[in-house]
């Protein structure tokens, strides 16, 4: 079951990205078995100088740290924007069970958009995916942190 | 100018990961403007626990640790197997200069194949690409790695 509190902590995670001027893009892993939050992270490409520093990534990582696997089968990822291709493609390797995402990235995403990563016959493993939670308050932040720098 | 001594590199690292049971396929980031090896990384996925240790991966992130910043703009990497959608994104997010491979993917591929992520309207950086370098010493990592496993 979607939890709204879920993506409500990707959003505090966006917002703290914004905060440190990073985009404002968060993602949280949950164990879908018991609904615990594995990891929650926030994009850190300038911070840490690391190109593949997106949200996802970051909390993926974290979360195949924890559970001791590359594959977190039982897991589900929310996430403030559309994920784009690399992401997308590392939610896939990770066989992650349900990508919830809040708002669609028409320039970079990868999953209805660009290159839409898990629409090819190659793709082994496509996650279920669910679109809107919280879509005004990511919008919102996103809005607000790129009309403050041009 | 493309440097075989770089691709045989990258084949060193990919055998390498294929002693330790990981599937063979190893990068190689070179500074464009000396010709000096950045780093080269092996895949890990197994050995780290990490769905995101691709050898490209592992590769950019090192070499953006290096040169203190996200963006590898006057950066080539040599790769011994056509990138995924993943590591494809994840270079054109590092804005590498140019991407040489060994070999096509086709199963699991995202440049020749599959997304194809440098060939959307909204990617923002595609590097130059080159093909087949060394490539029947990768296609015999790769055959004999899962021969091995089948």
């Amino acid at each position: 079951m979607v939890s709204i509190n879920h993506m409500k902590l990707a959003i505090a995670e966006a917002r703290e990205a914004s905060q440190m001027g990073e985009v404002p893009v968060g993602a949280v892993i949950v164990n879908s078995v018991n609904g615990a939050v594995l990891s929650s992270h926030g994009n850190r490409v300038e911070s840490y100088k690391d190109p593949t520093a997106h949200a996802e990534i970051l909390a993926l990582r974290e979360a195949a740290r924890l559970m001791q696997t590359p594959r977190l089968k039982n897991c589900d990822i929310y996430v403030t924007l559309e994920p784009c291709a690399m992401c997308a493609k590392a939610i896939s390797l990770a066989r992650i069970r349900r990508l919830y995402f809040a708002t669609e990235d028409r320039k970079g995403g990868g999953v209805e958009n660009g290159s839409r990563v898990f629409s090819h016959k190659s793709c082994n493993h496509k996650p279920e995916i669910y679109v809107g939670i919280r879509e005004e308050e990511s919008q919102d932040l996103l809005r607000k942190f790129f009309k403050e720098r041009r």
